[in-house]
């Protein structure tokens, strides 16, 4: 039946240059670490537009190429809503590096994430992104502890 | 700011054969035509896992290899929601093809598709989905016109 929900929409980005990602760190309490640039989508915004904004935004560049490379989703939104993340990957940009009140922004080897201190479920996110098999990424509760899942 | 809002999350897919694809002969009086299967995704459901059960439902077939291969959207949803459909393709499958409540199915030669009553926006979607350079499409009001965009 056709029936409307209640969803946070955002969008995140892995931009790459080489052998380089560029990753934010995040100053939120709820989840510290480095994480990829993004943020809410807004009202009748489209998706593209979007992640092209909040690069713009928090990071200072203009991303040139952005491609739907993924979903990941999760019941943790405002008031019980689905969050939902469209992820992106671009590799060509214009603009200077900038931090901004979102965090610090800096490259790092992909190579070196797995020793550095990235949010808890970045490097699981990146592997559904940069796959051809999966293409979601979603985390689920069971028995009150979050289990995450790809398809 | 975070803010959740109404969105009916819908998923499709182009199941693809050799030279031909999959197309649903829709009886909706307001969008009828040759139009790809899918559905609405239920509540907490995986988008991935939203589209292999629709394709089952409504076509008998068990996609093997669903892949997440764009994104379409417009104001359209009920009471003003986003109406929001998660756009997949796939070249594998079990099952025998079968009819549903929802309409007669049948392969077409893709490139016959131009001469064929397909739904207004198909063609147009098709070339999103089968792009690498679109990851979204996105109908837009202006004026009072439905103005399709893509991204």
């Amino acid at each position: 039946m056709r029936k409307p929900e209640s969803v946070e929409l955002t969008v995140s980005c892995a931009l790459y240059q080489d052998d380089k990602i560029l990753l934010q760190e995040s100053h939120r309490k709820t989840w510290a670490g480095l994480c990829l640039p993004g943020g809410h989508v807004e009202e009748g915004e489209s998706f593209v537009q979007a992640i092209i904004r909040e690069m713009k935004e928090e990071t200072g560049l203009t991303i040139l190429d952005p491609k739907l490379c993924g979903v990941k989703q999760f019941p943790g939104g405002i008031d019980g809503s689905r969050y939902i993340v469209l992820l992106f990957r671009a590799e060509h940009y214009t603009g200077t590096l900038s931090d901004s009140v979102e965090g610090h922004n800096d490259w790092y080897k992909r190579s070196d994430l797995p020793g550095l201190p990235v949010v808890d479920d970045l490097l699981y996110q990146l592997e559904v992104m940069e796959s051809n098999e999966f293409s979601e990424f979603q985390q689920v509760v069971e028995n009150d502890e979050w289990i995450p899942k790809r398809y």
